[in-house]
């Protein structure tokens, strides 16, 4: 007699990957072109590895003096130091005042797993979570499978063409008191002063705990100071919130995922407990983040010329999107192509929405 | 007005250290010694990572023409080809058959936390699991979050001073239906031939699931083949089972989390719906597994040459374990110890209970 499978029930799941990927794959036209990978390419078509990275790589092959034993859970305290610096600044006044810390994740998928089941538990405002992003998706699936109730908004005005810092005012006016707010791409979009001073107070009236992401600091315009400038404005107006830095995709390792859940608190006493809770998950998730990124990454950002160059490199790789962005604006343009592309070179970053349907 | 702080009802968290670590750091005697590191040392007191490794990791740094995208959520496929070779041999009856799979996993915590995630929504007839393990710990944490009622149980037995088969015997006599069995170094409890069938038989009857920790295969004997021979057993039996197999360990990288959830299914068809939704649980916990330790590893294992070499390093090890054993153990008989202590030398593996309390 055969048994009966311990998986009987076990039905084939859902690919999760993009609704457009997926419309991509079934479409047979010959001439199909896939524009939303998420790596960098060089203008030899290959994936984008900062020069900076190799010579590293291979520095770390040949020392003899290191060793591969265990990290601690919180992960390579020195990339730690490394990141946090690089976010918000050697002598910024977080970190002077000891109440931001960061443990090592497997990547930004890590970070919003660790970070969410962090907030599971120990955030007892609301379990709504709000992904305000141009970039939706997986975020979204980590809170859902966790219990969240998850909604999605986009501040791409699609008649306009552009990010459209109202609609993001908009949703916070809306969004109920005490949920979280996962923010993607929030310094692509260009708010003034006095809007940012708005949504803070909105934010902060509502008690709205933000969630941000940085997937790729210094993509968009090479200027990796400018592009976080916004989290000062929440820690100087007395913001608690996490913080998703990705390391990988900045360097080129995207094999890696080399990522940080930052925490800010409004104390060094409440920051320790935080990230005492996080690192009893991080042990359950993966005992330990693997290494090799982090030591890459930390030998470049703690060396001020391989950061000067890296920073260069970095660049350059802007300086291509935004050569590619020129590229097709101009081919649509010769094609005859109807109506203003404009809002392609105006946006920044290796991504931008091109206003098709 | 200070505000309120989101985090004021987080409290430290304790450290999940074991209890042994942790009476060994409050102990104050100058010449205290801690026995049970998880990290094997060469004779130098360092860390020991195969010779293998080292020149594997130069030739990749070298090599200009890997590039470093994003790999595939389910890992490299190459690396968990070579895993179930070195796991099941290759010309098995299971690999042949298409019935046997696994996910590439941040080491083993990353295995079992995925594993467990699955049987927590598939697995229907249990919600209890058994943890039959002399290092127990981590693993039932892992369990026990997500909600299953867990045991652990040890089958070191403490006047004999040895592993004793029958005490695991017993565990799966009294064990409910259905339960969950996750069992660490059995192969090094001396199972007779019929112990096994009767081991097997009582399983099957009371559909017990198990779930195998292989943290370090080869470390007890220096004979990969053999320490995994009882999963044939499984297989010839019609078992469906996890494995959890960790091979960071047995390179000497501890610090890249190298595993591999394997899974084994009645059919190709049963497996291949396990491992489509293990992929989406993979996704949202790391999105992709680090590449640098698997592409390491899986260099080491589809060269023939350089697995022998890498074998012969790691019977090095094995036999300098041995050696220490019976060092130990002279030590105790010149000091006039009272008592036998060729348990410690007839314990094979990397750890083995002193038989003090």
């Amino acid at each position: 007699m055969p048994s009966l499978s311990v998986f009987t029930d076990v039905p084939l799941a859902q690919k999760l990957e993009g609704s457009l990927l997926k419309t991509y794959k079934q479409d047979d036209h010959p001439n199909k072109m896939f524009l939303a990978y998420s790596v960098c390419m060089t203008k030899e078509g290959q994936p984008w590895v900062s020069p900076m990275v190799r010579k590293i790589r291979l520095q770390i092959a040949q020392d003899p003096s290191l060793n591969y034993e265990y990290m601690p859970v919180m992960g390579m305290n020195s990339f730690i130091q490394a990141s946090l610096s690089l976010l918000f600044g050697k002598n910024s006044q977080v970190i002077m005042e000891n109440r931001v810390g960061g443990v090592h994740t497997v990547g930004d998928s890590g970070a919003f797993q660790l970070g969410a089941q962090f907030l599971k538990t120990w955030y007892r405002d609301s379990q709504i979570v709000y992904i305000i992003s141009s970039q939706k998706e997986s975020y979204g699936l980590i809170f859902q499978d966790l219990g969240f109730s998850v909604y999605e908004c986009s501040f791409w005005d699609s008649t306009k063409l552009c990010l459209d810092p109202s609609m993001l005012l908009d949703v916070v006016e809306q969004a109920p008191r005490g949920c979280v707010f996962v923010m993607g791409n929030v310094a692509n979009c260009k708010l003034s002063q006095s809007q940012w001073i708005k949504l803070m107070s909105m934010m902060k009236s509502k008690r709205i705990f933000p969630f941000f992401d940085i997937p790729c600091q210094g993509l968009s315009t090479g200027d990796l100071e400018e592009e976080t400038r916004f989290l000062k404005y929440f820690v100087s107006r007395g913001f608690e919130f996490f913080c998703s830095q990705s390391l990988s995709k900045i360097f080129g390792i995207y094999d890696e995922g080399v990522g940080i859940l930052v925490v800010v608190a409004l104390s060094n006493e409440l920051l320790l407990c935080v990230l005492s809770q996080l690192m009893n998950y991080a042990r359950a998730l993966w005992l330990s983040p693997p290494s090799t990124g982090a030591r890459i990454i930390t030998s470049i950002l703690c060396n001020p010329a391989l950061q000067g160059e890296w920073k260069q490199s970095l660049e350059g790789v802007v300086d291509n999107i935004m050569l590619i962005k020129e590229k097709v604006k101009e081919k649509l343009r010769l094609l005859g192509t109807p109506g203003s592309w404009d809002h392609i070179t105006e946006q920044k970053g290796s991504h931008s929405y091109l206003g098709l349907s």
